[in-house]
């Protein structure tokens, strides 16, 4: 018997925070949120049994979340239920709003968003940003936040967080872009050239994207790989409802994966990536197509037609995309790819040849691919949401600041 | 304002269980035995104060835990220290037992690790396995399981759980080998043939490679990509420090990720497969060598005696990895890439090519790529050392057991 030679090393470990009753209570204010949330209206009654507290236990939070605003009497149940009829609870429809804002290529766009999750102010401003520095485009990004921040407070809102999406990669501080190429920004710290009142979130927009399809998608499963385009191919990879980051924050660059590894060169260093072959610039260029506003709206209606440069263009792209999807399946086994942002648009060209190279390189049934219904309103809901979403992690955090 | 078609649904929440008193104990003394594992010998008041609860709760864990046999008195601390001298605690060299279990293509290997992490029995069998029916090769394990038990029990152990690690796809049941195409095993389901008096849990050898790595390595980063092969070529997904298992559990298949996706054909229905360049098969052929017994030992003596087929066989599999990688690396953004199994012995001869790919096709600074230390022991450890880690992640089990 010959020990190998880690044997008297002990097994290391993470240690978590210990389990306080402060911190049991936090956890379960979440959940009656959460539960009134999903399955709302709900008596005190219902949501005690749902989730398997004792109903002085739940009375006790839900006082504490309805003097916070976060939860409202919505008046008595309606009749014909069994036992003594207790009075209904709901989600609040005057507290906490998630501010979403998205800085395109092409636009900028601000809305916000109720605990109910009804968008209920928004605005978009079409212009290209295309080597505009970030000063001038956040201070423009701020101004629609200020009007849609003012009509939300006009009927009784308060803005509980901002969430920006941008066409970059953005560090893990959750405020600066690293790399937008399309913006050509390097290193913009948007933290810095926002203003401090309202908590700040920066990510990549397909990262959004891809939380709005888990967050109001329909059917969407709990692992999956949203791919979406702007004017890049960026993707995103969720694991059992959460999105996977990457040690920087860089996760879910499908458009940098080798697709042909002689091929023509690419920005990033590499050759053959991806974006080579359906990259917005390679597909516009092998349609004979001239860049212009509405790109994508311009190759669906040549497609539609019937452009035969345009659906070979396509369905090339659709084949690189089968390629380097392959690759990706293989190495998540995710439950199915998500077709996301302009990609959706363009969907109907795109996905017969997608789905046949995925289909002839994977042994058993291949990954089930969908197209999203969100469309490239994906990551702006998704920023909003995101806001909405952590005041129902946490209300006690919101219930400090009401 | 135009309201997207979303709007007015809820967000979707997962309910989880609620927090209850017993749930607390319960992670409470999974903490008390992390801490002690990881820090010990250790005073129940260096416990508390490492762990953030009172004296009198931590004496209390500690009783229990005692009482179970999961940890042991060392006696008094060693003087010199500030205050009334304590008693310090140990995790117990004498409690339960992880058994690991490996099936190779080429042996049989099983050994008894206990909870402070040593290997105190282990024993290997040689001999192919290749085309052995389930049956045979489960009942030649299972005299292998008693006599590690046996060995185990007269050393005062006890086993609280076998792990088996395949070189195949196992179902998310933990129990059914899926498919081990180089053993020709399809829907072999382990924990029917094997006696049910231990807990049971069968894994891919590269995941428990992996966990090995992570739980064992010199400095393992919690988010990394660990590439192992025996004689497929496999992967395993580490992302905050959790494995990444995929909706089927299948996660991790590199070896079937399109390098030169008009190559040669691959089993898996593919072209230009990383097998097709890098699997054993592949790097035999092209160095020019007969498959026989110890094909990396075998490998490894021709590439230092200088013989340049080989190396040129090697270096090509090297240049095969990293484009492979590449794609990999931009997908999830590792802190690094380990290389285990039998490819840490082939190291000095892939590492050159395969570094030089990652770093031609990577903007900024390439993802680093180390080798482990563990190689081929790591899946038996691993497996293992997963059944101690079960211990110590919720002792109150394994102490009603006791």
């Amino acid at each position: 018997m010959t020990a190998p030679p880690h044997d008297d090393r002990p097994a290391r470990a993470g240690r978590p925070l210990p389990d306080t009753q402060q911190g049991m209570r936090r956890r379960n204010l979440a959940r009656v949120m959460h539960t009134v949330s999903a399955e709302g209206p709900l008596s005190r009654a219902a949501v005690a049994s749902r989730i398997g507290l004792t109903r002085a236990a739940v009375s006790t939070l839900v006082d504490e979340l309805i003097r916070s605003g976060l939860l409202e009497e919505l008046g008595p149940e309606r009749p014909g239920r069994v036992g003594r009829p207790g009075s209904a609870l709901g989600v609040s429809a005057q507290g906490p709003a998630g501010i979403g804002a998205e800085v395109g290529v092409d636009h900028l766009a601000v809305c916000a968003v109720d605990l109910r999750g009804r968008v209920r102010s928004r605005v978009v401003r079409y212009g290209s940003n295309r080597g505009r520095s970030p000063e001038p485009v956040v201070e423009q990004l701020d101004g629609l936040v200020r009007q849609v921040v003012s009509e939300a407070e006009s009927e009784g809102l308060w803005p509980a967080g901002l969430a920006v999406a941008v066409p970059g990669l953005v560090a893990r501080d959750a405020r600066t872009v690293v790399r937008a190429p399309n913006l050509d920004w390097h290193d913009a710290d948007l933290g810095a050239l926002l203003p401090a009142d309202l908590p700040l979130t920066v990510d990549n927009e397909a990262n959004f994207g891809a939380l709005a399809e888990l967050w109001l998608g329909d059917g969407t499963p709990r692992d999956f790989l949203h791919v979406s385009a702007e004017i890049g191919i960026g993707a995103a990879v969720v694991v059992d409802g959460r999105l996977l980051r990457g040690t920087r924050g860089f996760a879910g660059e499908l458009g940098h994966v080798p697709v042909r590894p002689d091929g023509p060169e690419c920005a990033c260093g590499g050759r053959g990536c991806l974006e080579q072959y359906a990259g917005e610039k390679a597909v516009l260029r092998a349609a004979g197509v001239e860049p212009g506003e509405d790109r994508v709206g311009l190759l669906a209606g040549r497609a539609t037609e019937g452009d035969e440069a345009v659906r070979r263009a396509l369905s090339d792209a659709g084949r690189a995309l089968g390629i380097a999807l392959t690759g990706a399946v293989n190495l998540l086994d995710p439950e199915s790819v998500v077709l996301g942002g302009a990609l959706a648009g363009l969907a109907p060209w795109l996905l017969p040849s997608l789905r046949d190279e995925l289909a002839r390189r994977t042994a058993g049934p291949a990954c089930p691919v969908s197209v999203s219904e969100l469309g490239p309103q994906g990551p702006l809901l998704g920023a909003a949401h995101s806001v909405v979403r952590a005041v129902l992690d946490d209300p006690a955090v919101v219930a400090e600041r009401a």
